[in-house]
């Protein structure tokens, strides 16, 4: 079988196996078609990974396709966006079919938990990396921005930090306990927060996924809305796991470390307190918007202020 | 100047230097976001250029940001779809000041001329490959596929061929001649067919882009309608400098080697015979689509078959 082949046997079927009505025309022709719907507009972002850089080298295939179309996945949960379809450009060494078969395993279950049909793709020789452009839907208008955050607003994430930042330090272990399994699985599997997002459109004023750390990316919606912050390192919400691991500098991972793919977003306190049940109980209120520039971090038993770069691995989103 | 600013120095400048209105939002936020016009369907496509694969190590930066963005529209134009928008993941060695002016400057010719909108990117460390993936619209049901050639339909093609594919025996001449410099330039400026694409949308049968050789490309749409073809060596269009150069053996050029982002259609002749002059004088009829399987070139002084397969240089559109 010839290195073409192997490749259409692995990724061909694919194609078709998520049914959400998002593709008139999907993987085989020079272009794929998407049908968007009536009073929607397409939201869609380009997310690349490399080998070494963004992930460690041998690292398992089943893992990486999962990664990157999460990774993907949660810059639409970031814009409150409905999930539709998704492309792949694949450059590899060589067609190996033990690595193809754990590729295309981890493509197809993320992509059907994220329900985000194979659009079409590139597959290309080359040093291993890869990159993936997502596409949702957002009634007009209604899409989630970083611009919006307003003196007085909360800010709110999701779920809980720094369990994936931690997880670097145990790729390597052997034995891993019980602990570090638990965040591993966090680095390994990361949830975009799909349903979340798309229930925080039109209720937040602002939104981004922690893909580079808490004070980075809280960082980025300051910055694009002109606004300062405080936030309450006491309140920051972070895994058993994690506290039993790190202890007194859990909360460092969670501040500074990437990856965790939760989202971070600024709510008018009045929407707040009326929120549903169901946003309520994904996330916990961190500190408030106001005026003043910079990001503070209240520590106890003082105020420090910490500088908002995060690691930023020479990653732009032009 | 840090690596980010030295990259977003360059890249930010392009977002918003065409405006086309189909940007809601462009590059700086989790995701970008596009109107689709009432009664129009999104088309899409990705394409990846490695290093020493797709373009020589030390290729000018200006140069491969046309080539990359040229050949992903080509797919457009292949489609019959009118262009809107695009995004570029770009992987660096090193963010090089030098290089990157090059690039951009290469990247805003290109944008402009195919009216191509820069929505979003992601750049990253790593050996030298990019992935364009561009956007455009069709109206509902008018996209053209490779499916629909029928047996008595015309085959046509756009422009010349064969001249990209020459070009790659002179890249390293410090002294082109004339006509050399000809082919050397459809390698480095292709001008993929955009506008005579989308007037062809609603009349053309099937349609595809020669990027692989026309034997490649042409042997694609007859699979994917499950016909066959007979073209006329005579008859196909090879500019006076790749005559002149490579002689007999031109023709080879034209039917094997890729790169050319010419288009390939059907039409049925009733149709072909009412087209517009526009149509007609960009386009040389060169074979029929036949019933029987296989692709049949006739030569002088008699019928040859040839083999279908192009140069695949593991690209696998999935």
């Amino acid at each position: 079988m010839g290195e073409f082949e192997l490749i259409q046997k692995h990724f061909l079927p694919l194609a078709g196996s998520v049914s959400n009505g998002a593709l008139v025309l999907g993987p085989g022709d020079d272009c794929a078609i998407q049908r968007i719907p009536a009073g929607h507009d397409l939201v869609f972002s380009i997310d690349t990974m490399v080998e070494g850089i963004h992930f460690p080298a041998s690292y398992p295939p089943e893992y990486l396709a999962w990664r990157a179309l999460a990774a993907a996945a949660s810059d639409l949960a970031a814009m409150g966006a409905a999930p539709a379809c998704f492309t792949l450009a694949l450059t590899l060494p060589a067609a190996d079919d033990d690595w193809l078969t754990g590729f295309a395993r981890g493509l197809a279950d993320a992509s059907h938990i994220f329900r985000l049909a194979l659009a079409g793709g590139d597959t290309t020789r080359g040093p291993l990396s890869l990159s993936v452009q997502v596409h949702g839907t957002v009634a007009e208008g209604r899409g989630l921005r970083r611009s919006g955050a307003r003196a007085g607003d909360l800010i709110c994430v999701s779920g809980t930090l720094g369990d994936a930042g931690a997880a670097l330090d145990y790729l390597e272990e052997a034995q891993p306990t019980d602990d570090m399994a638990q965040v591993l699985e966090r680095y390994h599997h990361p949830s975009p927060r799909l349903e979340l997002g798309e229930s925080l459109s039109g209720l937040a004023t602002a939104a981004i996924d922690i893909s580079d750390g808490l004070m980075a990316d809280l960082g980025h919606i300051l910055e694009a809305s002109g606004a300062g912050a405080t936030i309450d390192q006491a309140l920051i919400p972070l895994s058993p796991a994690l506290s039993r691991l790190k202890g007194a500098r859990a909360v460092d991972y969670a501040l500074h470390a990437g990856d965790d793919y939760e989202l971070c977003v600024t709510v008018p306190e009045a929407i707040w307190q009326v929120a549903s049940d169901a946003i309520r109980s994904q996330m916990t209120v961190i500190g408030t918007v106001n005026q003043d520039a910079g990001l503070h971090i209240k520590d106890s038993p003082g105020h420090t202020d910490r500088p908002t770069t995060g690691f930023d691995h020479f990653r732009s989103k032009a």
